[in-house]
């Protein structure tokens, strides 16, 4: 039985709150001149408190050597096991732009690019149009009817785009329109399996209509679709743990990866300290948090090493003002490594510290890479978080009579 | 390939025997006083003798975060999954009482109650009568026949009993008839899948000539039951791992479990002293002993810190007289954890030494939580813990050429 499983026969309301804090890409690497990670350089009283008293350990989020991607990284860490729950391209994209993706929706991702008079494809990503000229062309596309579909345009980014074949119960599992290269046409959308023919027929009859639609947009008279992906269907957090759980994030992706799952989105601000007094605001409301902290990945990704630790380090200082509220059970860890020396997503396991009044302490008294890996949790899978948090807010009843 | 497949592909006969045993409960936590746990607190220089010389570790009995029950807790230490192998409620009561289940037999957990003129439970515990009572009444209803089944009824304690329904191909999967509340009347029991139309048939049956046969022994006028079980379907550790196995335990539980799996179990008196002579006495009759050290886990479920403390004391102390026998194998651990000052199981890892020859020796010097966080044998699921003992006593031959 996984995780999930466990939960669902297992969990039971109690009064204690949960807390999981998430440092986007935590885990570090060291600094050639300190050997040093990110974690290890800063000056973090707060956390290594927590760490004194409470348990920690590394969690491989997907399996060692395996580096995940944001999708995978929270879904572990909510308790999905990434391997079995994939988040498909097209649905991934409409919720990093935090679209409601609901039941039966399948996404696309899109490009505007340019066709020249006989329909070949001159530049996939039509001179990178303006953030402004691709809502402009979203407007003028959204909301198409083809049979009882209906076709949602939303913008992303410069040339980029999502489409969201929504209604008439449509299966996915089609090919690309998106040729990849120049100098050819899009290629026809088709049926991987009987059940997405409603869908290939009802793609290809959009990019048609579409064509027409844009026909005096040059450049961007043409559209690219890939990744056609349904909306994953993930069970409910809040039922299967018996729990009221709410997210609290700065940026649409993660917003939109909790509202997968089911949580509760929170309106917050664009900074911790805004996420942290919402996190107060609503303190009453609910009985698991998850708040997530952005910059430490951002940093890590820019090879920004001293960034990285000052993000840590005001997190940090921020921490009192959440102690303070006693919740029985505090998490911090990170989705997935992001050493500032690497500059991107490492497959590292991540420190995990776990503070209660019912752990078990260690020799920990340092949070760290280094300190976590004679922890008293071991090396284990990042599914087995929520578990352990659960134990600890004694929402778990005996296994077996 | 689970702990059972690489042990019925692997397993040889060697003279070497395994001595298992369990103290019950022995994971712990801290005293807030001292910051120590039971285990650590205890005096154990033979304990920590075997540590010093063995090879030492933490076990995950279920899985991180999950408190099993004595079943699932025993079921892992003798190399079955518990996620894969449970044990129903009404099994596990029969097999509470020492209940010779056999394959085929359903159990059911019984209590006697309270109906009024017009059928409704008014007292679902029949006003607590006493065990004599309930012996009585037993052997009033046992063994009855209904079709081919034989119903045998077994008292449990004051106005608990099993039905255990024998014969006749029965099929599992019947809801109970205990309505769980009082004011209203038993519930008929249903089948929840075709093959247990037959249980449900009989069932209510038996019911039905219970309450004429209990018509005038008001206020235990009625019976309700629950929890129908089929014994578990268990291979037998003997066939499996080449091995014959034997159990000595003072508790009818334990004595229950072992059975299931196979054991041969030895008759023995109602201490410690007289579990350690029934293992001398039976010393070459058999090449695996598991011994069963309940009062651990009766002092945690307590809450009694020192009386815990106590017990490992004592077990050290007799210790001695095991270590002269000179098993091949000795391995001490605990079924689950029952630290003092949580009064009941909880999910925390189990401490587990592994005293032989062969053992690679590791740092530890003493035998606690802490020190086994540290361990050779590293944080790993318990039911490896048969195939390490079968290893050290070159009881397994190599795996692929």
């Amino acid at each position: 039985m996984d995780s999930l499983g466990l939960m669902k026969n297992l969990s039971q309301v109690s009064p204690g709150k949960i807390l999981l804090m998430v440092l986007d890409g935590l885990g570090g690497l060291p600094h050639p001149e300190t050997g040093k990670t990110e974690l290890e350089t800063a000056r973090t009283p707060n956390l290594d408190g927590l760490a004194a008293k409470g348990v920690s350990g590394l969690a491989e989020v997907v399996s060692p050597g395996i580096t995940p991607g944001s999708g995978a990284g929270h879904l572990a860490l909510f308790g999905y096991d990434p391997l079995r729950f994939t988040i498909g391209r097209g649905a991934l994209e409409a919720v990093g732009i935090d679209f409601d993706l609901r039941p039966g929706d399948v996404a696309a991702r899109g490009n505007f690019a340019t066709a020249d008079r006989s329909g070949l494809i001159s530049d996939r990503r039509a001179g990178r149009i303006s953030n402004e000229k691709c809502a402009e062309l979203c407007r003028l596309l959204d909301g198409m009817a083809i049979d009882k579909v209906k076709i949602l345009v939303r913008p992303v980014r410069e040339h980029r785009f999502i489409a969201v074949f929504r209604g008439g119960g449509l299966g996915d599992g089609v090919t690309d329109s998106d040729p990849q290269q120049i100098g050819v046409a899009p290629k026809e959308v088709t049926a991987l399996r009987p059940e997405a023919e409603g869908l290939a027929g009802v793609a290809n009859e959009f990019i048609a209509r579409v064509r027409k639609a844009l026909a005096e947009q040059h450049p961007a008279n043409a559209v690219l679709l890939r990744g056609f992906a349904q909306r994953p269907e993930l069970p409910h957090m809040g039922e299967l743990c018996k729990l009221k759980p709410a997210a609290i994030a700065v940026y649409p992706m993660y917003r939109g990866l909790a509202r997968l799952v089911g949580m509760e989105i929170l309106e917050t601000g664009s900074t911790l300290e805004d996420e942290f007094s919402t996190l107060k605001q609503n303190y009453d409301g609910y009985d698991f948090f998850f708040l997530h902290v952005k910059w430490s990945d951002s940093a890590g990704e820019d090879g920004d090493f001293e960034r990285k630790v000052r993000v840590i380090e005001e997190f940090d200082s921020a921490l009192p003002g959440v102690i303070e509220l006693e919740p029985e059970v505090m998490v911090v860890t990170g989705d997935h490594s992001t050493p500032a020396v690497f500059k991107a997503h490492s497959w590292h396991p991540v420190p995990v510290l776990v503070s209660s009044r019912w752990c078990r302490p260690d020799a920990v008294r340092q949070f760290s890479e280094s300190a976590c890996l004679g922890g008293g949790l071991g090396h284990f899978p990042a599914t087995r978080i929520l578990p352990l948090a659960m134990a600890h807010a004694l929402k778990l009843t005996k296994f077996g009579a």
